[in-house]
Formats: structure tokens, sequence, C-alpha cells
């Protein structure tokens, strides 16, 4: 079975629009790993990117990497070099990126002067140091989420930030590179449902544990199950509400069901309040395989002239496949396929490298959504049941 | 046209199964208040009712009344006398239940040693009030929700119940008259899901303020969006996930879009922990008219084997009227039409006053879901955006 067709059985639904529409954990969680990531090569009728960067790849140890590199090649960066310890991960990452060459060590990279930016996936808690690496040699950074785990590591970014005049950026995938997502933003800014009140984001993701590394159930190396997975929930509250200060209301964490994995969450969720609107999120491990997807992830945004719901990667006994957004207003409810929306975020990105601009992702409020979950990860209480 | 052509026509279905469906809100709240609710008065293929009562109605204020009489009335109750003093609403009950004498004072119901049962939807302050009397004549009560609008009431109404033997019952009607809900529970128990995590329950209502009293506005009469609307969202809280004890982890209450109405609260959520499981609710008086129903109220319920969500009242774009239900599971999606559903309630609850059991209604949880909205209205924060 090639990785298109596991894709297409895990999803029910043809090809077309899901390299797009799924995050690749689909496939490092759903299937045993095994599989080489599809990635999503962009259309024809995409816009032409307007620059062009060299670029490297540091650590493969989570699979989002080849989203990440993908968006970025095909917002007009060119893959120079990689580097990762692992031989199968190395290997992999060959395969699917032919053009790059792998590097004898990470620091080949972040000293090479050619390249301007540096996109990276190692362990969790790596992340944010090697952020500070690539910025303090002159370059951007792109880290996959969660790119922080602790709030110190958060003040030692700001602090690399603020000496530097560097990027760190956080590819916030669930809604940077999720099709129905960009929609909602975009119909959001024009105005279709009114002035933002409130985000929920419901965010089960399939566990499948023989897929997992040892550093994805140990809570010191991944942050914590609000650190990781909800960083994406934290970042829609605030740019779907517009938020540019906020803080934590309450927040829960607790391992209800897996009690041979004591240093891991299985179960979170957390209230915000920004100046933008507030916002609630539910973050757990218990994606049952009878849907057919690694989640049935949900956005409801709820305006004061009507609201917007996203079924992100799938509508169960519903229409095939993913980006579901209806929107409800004043006047009537519609139902728009979002599978083939243009993601502008590699473009913008590269374009931000180059002209100095935050189009792709303001700096200060991909820092405050990490800064919120930790801070919700710190000041978490335990469900009653747990 | 008729209240059926209306109702009909704001469900986009056919009348079927719907006056179960549909709280009476429909209604009192998006006709402006002119039409005599429709109610259900059963199907020839329920159950026969095991026992019969004689029950007295007193306070009309809220045309919730309509779907508990008639509950009661399906369930074995003779309906015999009612009472108010507003002479439209009187006209309007009388038309829908014409069996029924009109008393000439509350006294003369409460006092008719012949009725065992007093139902009563007046004013959300004067409610618990009313149920103290009635228990202190020997009667059980059921009233409106909210029942209770103030922790001190609460206190009373433990104490009466403590003092005289009687029942204090509490029309949740948003699980209780609600098909596709009477449904998740016979699942739920069945193990459909596993064991039960989490609940969120998101419950937008259409404001529509030309149907709406003076004390429609007065958080002091209706006792806060929490204690009111919520207090649905918290008893299927504590129901589905079989807690006997919980707690108030947040809540947040506002007015952040009736600036005309200084009293009136149109947004709330809370988080609530329980032996059993966890839960949030949103409530909130933001539905648009385009959704052709009074609220697309969602109801998902998190398991460790699956999960159900329930699309209550409408499915926007999707399948016509209320009562959906979707079950995910380790081995399927499946879809469930629960327009059909029979309703219990009115059965068990006659049964349990005869009885003297607890089926329809467990006393203690019923009262455990008033004091956590009660505490969590008491104790709310307000939004930053409010």
């Amino acid at each position: 079975m090639t990785p298109i067709d596991r894709r297409s059985m895990l999803t029910g639904a043809g090809f077309a629009g899901l390299a797009a529409a799924l995050p690749d954990d689909v496939l490092g969680q759903a299937l045993s790993g095994n599989a080489i990531p599809v990635v999503n090569t962009g259309s024809p009728t995409d816009p032409r990117p307007k620059h062009h960067i060299r670029f490297g790849v540091i650590g493969l140890d989570h699979n989002h990497i080849y989203s990440m590199t993908a968006a970025v090649i095909r917002g007009g960066g060119e893959l120079v070099a990689f580097f990762a310890a692992d031989p199968k991960q190395v290997a992999d990452f060959q395969q699917r990126f032919p053009q790059a060459k792998l590097a004898r060590s990470e620091a080949e990279i972040i000293e090479d002067s050619s390249l301007q930016l540096i996109a990276g996936a190692p362990i969790p808690d790596l992340r944010a140091p090697l952020g500070i690496r690539a910025m303090k040699a002159g370059k951007d950074f792109l880290g996959d989420k969660p790119a922080i785990t602790s709030l110190e590591q958060l003040a030692d970014v700001r602090a690399a930030i603020k000496e530097t005049g560097r990027t760190f950026a956080i590819m916030y995938s669930e809604r940077l590179e999720v099709p129905a997502a960009v929609k909602a933003g975009e119909l959001i800014a024009q105005g279709a449902i009114g002035r933002v009140i409130q985000t929920i984001n419901i965010a089960p993701h399939l566990v499948s544990p023989a897929s997992r590394p040892d550093w994805f159930w140990d809570k010191a190396r991944y942050g914590g199950i609000l650190t990781d997975i909800g960083s994406h929930q934290a970042e829609q509250f605030l740019f779907f509400t517009g938020s540019r200060r906020a803080r934590v209301v309450a927040a829960q964490t607790g391992n209800v069901n897996h009690p041979d994995r004591p240093l891991f969450e299985d179960f979170g969720d957390m209230t915000m309040s920004g100046d933008g609107g507030t916002g609630y999120l539910r973050v757990d491990w218990f994606t049952p395989n009878g849907l057919g997807s690694w989640g049935d992830g949900r956005l409801f945004v709820l305006g004061t002239e009507g609201y917007i719901e996203l079924r992100k990667y799938a509508d169960p006994t519903g229409k095939p496949g993913g980006n579901h957004l209806f929107v409800v207003d004043g006047k009537s409810a519609r139902y728009l396929d979002c599978s083939k929306v243009y993601l502008p975020f590699g473009a913008q990105f590269v374009t931000d490298i180059v002209e100095r601009t935050q189009i792709a992702q303001d700096q200060e409020q991909a820092l405050l959504a990490a800064e919120l979950v930790l801070t919700a990860q710190k000041n978490a209480t335990r469900p009653l049941m747990a």
C-alpha cells in the first residue's frame, strides 16, 4: 500500500486536497509510523511566490517536519541541507526531499551563512534551544509546535528575539495548514459573523501507541497535553478573536485512562479570556478507530451576527473528507467545501523573512499562544475523576 | 397560520416528533409570544401509564408550563385546576387545556387535599417559594427551570424537603423532553462509549426581544444566564457523567452585546468537575435568524471507547428537524434519528409520586445541578471583552 492509499483509506476520501487538509499526524500517528508522509506540493493555480530563500532543516523527530518543509518550498524556499542523527529518519526524509544534502552536523547548517531560515522538529523540549541557536547565528527559525515547553524557555526565546532581531515562528498547522481554517479567517475578517465573541475548539487525537517514541509518553519532553496539542487551539483562539492580550481563566489536565503510562496526559481543557473575545479548548487522546480519521476536530466561532463551525478532518456519517465549513448568519445557513482553498502561509512566511514583515504570523501573538498554554499547563487542576 | 404551521416553518421539518423535540421556547421566543404552544400528547404506541394522580398548575409566566403539563398528563396525571393572574395567560391555557378549572386563588389549589402535585412556572424567583408552600401543604412540586434562583432559596428548598418528605422536581426539559438526549442516556448506560470522561454542551438561544416580558431582562428575577439556561446543561453534565459530587472549576458571565439591557446577561460559560467526569457548557443569546430554529444545541459526550454528538434542535444545512444522534466507537460511525424515541419522564414521575421512588429524577442530583449553576453564577468572572 502506498502512502497515498493509506491516507485515502484512513480518511474515507480521495487524495485530492487531503495532503493539505490533514496534518501529517495521520501517518505517523495512525499508521505505526512506517509510511513516509505525503506532502502538499501545491496546485498549478497557486499564486507564484514573490521571493526565494535558502533554508535548512534540523531535527526530524516529528513528521510534522514534512508539511513544514513542503510549506516553505511552496512559498519559494529552496531546501539546501538537513541534519538528523537517526538513520531511518534520514532515509525517509531523503526519499521525500531528494534535493537536500545531508549535513555532517547541526553546526554545519547553523553556520552556513547562505541560509536564511532553519526549520526544525526535534523532540519538543529541544526546539526552543535550537531556535535560539539559529537566531544567534543570524537566521530565522520555524519550529514545529510545541516549539516551547516551559516558561523559562519562553523567556529565553523572547530575549533572543530582542537581542538578534530574528523571527521565532511556530507552525500552528491546525490553522495555518488547514484550508477550512484559512477560509474561516477570511470570512471573519470580512465581518461574516459580526464581532467575534468566543471560540470553542474540540481537538481529539488518535493515540496509536505502537507508533510512538518514548518521549511521546513523557510530559517532561513534550511539555504536557495543553503545551503540546493545546498550543494549536490557543493560537486559534487568539487569531479568531483578534486578541492581543489574554489570560487563562481555568485549566485541567489529567491521565484518566492510561494507567500504564504515568507520565502521560490524555485529557486537558482550558478557558481563556482575551481583549477580543473568550475561548475554550479541549484536547484529548481518545479518537476511536471507527472515525476513520485521526481526529474529529471542531471549531465553533460565535459572533454577534452569526457563527461558523468547522469540521476540519471528518464529518461523522456525513460528507467525505475534511475541510467542511458551516456558516449561519441572520439570513441563512450555508455550507462551504474548503478543500481547495489556497494555503498562503508558506509564501507569506518567505515574504516575511525577506521583507521583515509579520504577515504569515504575528510574532507576539504566536508567543502569547505559547504563554497561555504554558501557564495553563503549570497551574492546571486535575479532574476529580482522574 | 396555526401554531403547528408556525412550528413547522420554524424548524424546516414536518410536525411529527417535533412537539417533543422542541422545548416550547420556540414559540414564546421565536414567534413574539402570540401563539399558544403545541404540546406533545404522546403516541398510541407509548406504554400505558401505571398510575393516576390529580394535579394543579400555578403560574404561567413561562410557556414551558405547557410541555410540563402535557408531560404529566401523558404520564397519568389528571389536570384538575390552575391559577394565574394574567387574563391573557389564563385564556391561552384554557384553550389548550379546557379540562382544567380556573381556581379563584393560588391558595385554593394549594389547599385542595385531593391534589398530589403542583406544577408551576411563575417568574423564576417565585418558583422555589411556591414549591416550598406546595411541599408544606403535603404535595410534590414540579418547577420550571430555573426553579431556584439563589443559594438561599436552595437552602430553604433542601430544608423543606427534609421537613416534609416531599419532592421538589425541576423540569430540565433539554434532557428530559428531548428524545435524542433520552436515547443518549440509554446508549451510555449500555456502555456504548465506555466510561464517560467529559460532556461539552453548547446552548445558544434566540433572544427575540419583542416577545420578552420585563423580568426576562432583569438578572434579579431570572437569576442570571448560568442559573437560568445553564441549569439544563449542568444537569446533563451530572446525569451523563453519573456524578454524585461535583464542583465548579471556573465560570464567566457577561453582557457583551446588549448595552441597552444593562441587567441582562447574553453570554456565560462554565467548567465543572465531578466524580464521574468533567464538563463544560456555554450558554448565550446569539442564535442568528438564519438558523431556522431557536438554537443549535449541541452535546458532545466523550467516553473512553467512543463519543456521542447530539444536534438537538437543528443540523445546519444537513438533516431536517432535530433529534440527531451521532455515535462513533471503535468500529464505526453511526447516525440515529431519535425523533420518535419515547419520552419516559411523565410516566416515571407520576410513578415516583405514587411509589415514593426517584426514577424520573434523582432529587439530590437535580438540586446539585442548581447548586453548581448558582455557585458559578455568584463567582463568575467577566470576559475581558465585556
